[in-house]
């Protein structure tokens, strides 16, 4: 990351020069795609004919460091994320601080002081939205962004790593029909996050490719909590014509409806099938082992690092949003439905 | 952590003046125990006379950076270290940066070259063992260490905070002979690991305090993995006079209990008890929840990063080790014996 020559322009020069603002060219430097072709070529142009140095001019080349912000660190998956970041991180020699701010400004302000006295190389946030003054901020400072998006909404100006949420609906709910099942119930995760409407289309699409109903009483919404799932199942195996299949679209949840199975003193598996949606590495510790859609979160976490790594060398990145693949994982809690 | 004064004296010099060599020193600096008592007491009283401010000496006073080291981050616990750690840095303005070493010698080299780059407060290990070398290594640099030790190895040189192991293990059997169960399985850690040993003496204890056998065709040597608890729950429920309940010695091992009860057609609780040992985040997810002995991981990160920081900024630490109270959390999956 060492730089030879000391920096020779600053980006307010550049603007200047290409006659734009300066969060223009910062955000041309930073590689974000809301600059018109014909502006971006121009200060690139410049860019690189003034030999400008992203990371020297901001008088902290190589702080050998990159942050990976979290809103709350108690989500079984993050560690998945962590492991993703620090591997490519470690790799590149570079050190991956990690913070939560527990959606507090408080917290986010306190995490900046810390951002600006390292000098930290970019930023990775684990969250769908980041509030418009700390992007600002960010942006002031010349720091890449890049974020990792479980909710699946895209946000226009950073880089986002997401995960294929439709397709895994529909992978998910085709498995259960193609076992035999017809009556195949659904547990929603929050309706306003855009990765719950998309694993639902892709449930909806999966049934109608099949030219089965979409049955409305057969959807439950949850909130992605073991209790929305254990309260879900409980109504759904409650109905005078009960699913033989659930979809949970997401893992915790599906561990509710194991729990709301047993209380009915049935088998999952055996009695009812159970799909979720994640791949915690807990899940294969499940009894019996789930059957769920697997989010590459560890390879979201690397691609986020190799990015975010991209941007502040002052690379620039193809595509501002990019889905990894989720595959489906067969285990034991889905099976034919019984004769 | 602003310091004010330039360094008076070096570590050199307060070594010259008490007669003894740079490591004594250094090890007294950083509230190490070996060292005798006049020894410390010399080197004390002349670093207070002459004003030795261990961190501006080292020239990186105020980094602003703890290193939190694991060696691998494939732990489901690890997320409950640095959820403990971070909250603690955080509120002390300090970010806390995660690796994962791997147990590679290139791997903590590389991690080594990024401490003395970033200049970081503090370490803290998440393992019983660091490798002498590392070991020579920081303290030659004078960055104080921590050690988190989930496997209750005590190491000599540096404070280590731990968890009462024996008591938890006493704990959970005494719970099930309070149930009623008579005959009561186990199953071990690795028996080279100190807390496998540990816990298997507080089972021995409360059976011997209840004037109960200790039948060793009940004790099954597992190693922590999912896999041992199914292979040892499976052995012992065919067993010609098998136990009504089952102690497993980690919570990992306690879900692979529940999937041998599972496939013997036997349900958790209501034929077969079990208690974990933990209490990881996912186990109330457990179908039925678990009964098990909380390991208070995420406290522990607490108390290692406030004891980092004191030690970063030269305060002597009371005691070497620390082992933080177990608790049984009762849920469902110990029931009275079956009649």
């Amino acid at each position: 990351m060492a730089e030879n020559k000391p920096p020779k322009v600053t980006i307010a020069a550049i603007a200047d020069l290409a006659g734009v603002s300066v969060p223009t060219v910062s955000r041309v430097v930073n590689g974000r795609s809301d600059v018109a072709l014909a502006t971006r070529e121009r200060v690139e142009e410049l860019l690189t004919r003034h030999g400008y140095r992203r990371r020297a001019s901001a008088g902290r080349a190589g702080s050998g460091l990159l942050d990976l912000v979290f809103n709350d660190l108690d989500s079984p998956w993050a560690v998945e994320i962590i492991r993703g970041v620090e591997d490519v991180a470690h790799a590149a020699g570079i050190g991956t601080v990690v913070s939560a701010i527990h959606r507090r400004t408080a917290s986010a302000k306190q995490w900046l002081d810390g951002v600006r006295s390292r000098a930290t190389e970019g930023v990775i946030f684990v969250t769908s939205m980041v509030e418009p003054p700390l992007q600002a901020e960010l942006r002031r400072l010349n720091i890449p962004v890049v974020l990792v998006d479980a909710d699946g909404i895209p946000q226009q100006d950073a880089p986002t790593i997401g995960a294929t949420n439709w397709a895994g609906g529909l992978t998910a709910t085709e498995y259960l029909i193609r076992l035999g099942h017809r009556r195949i119930g659904l547990i929603t995760g929050l309706p306003q996050l855009m990765c719950s409407r998309a694993r639902m289309d892709g449930y909806r699409a999966a049934l109608e490719a099949a030219g089965l109903p979409v049955d409305d009483a057969l959807i439950h919404q949850g909130d992605f909590y073991h209790e929305s799932g254990y309260a879900g199942g409980t109504r759904l195996l409650g109905l005078p014509d009960p699913p033989t299949a659930i979809f949970a679209s997401c893992d915790q949840m599906a561990l509710g409806v194991y729990e709301a199975v047993r209380r009915a003193g049935l088998r999952v598996g055996a009695d009812v099938s159970v799909v979720g949606f994640d791949d915690l590495p807990e899940v294969r510790w499940s009894s019996p082992p789930l059957t769920t859609v697997r989010q590459p979160l560890a390879e979201m976490g690397m691609l986020a690092a190799r990015t975010v790594l991209r941007l502040a060398r002052g690379e620039h990145v193809e595509s501002l949003r990019v889905e990894l693949a989720t595959e489906l994982v067969v285990r034991d809690s889905a099976q034919p439905p019984r004769a």
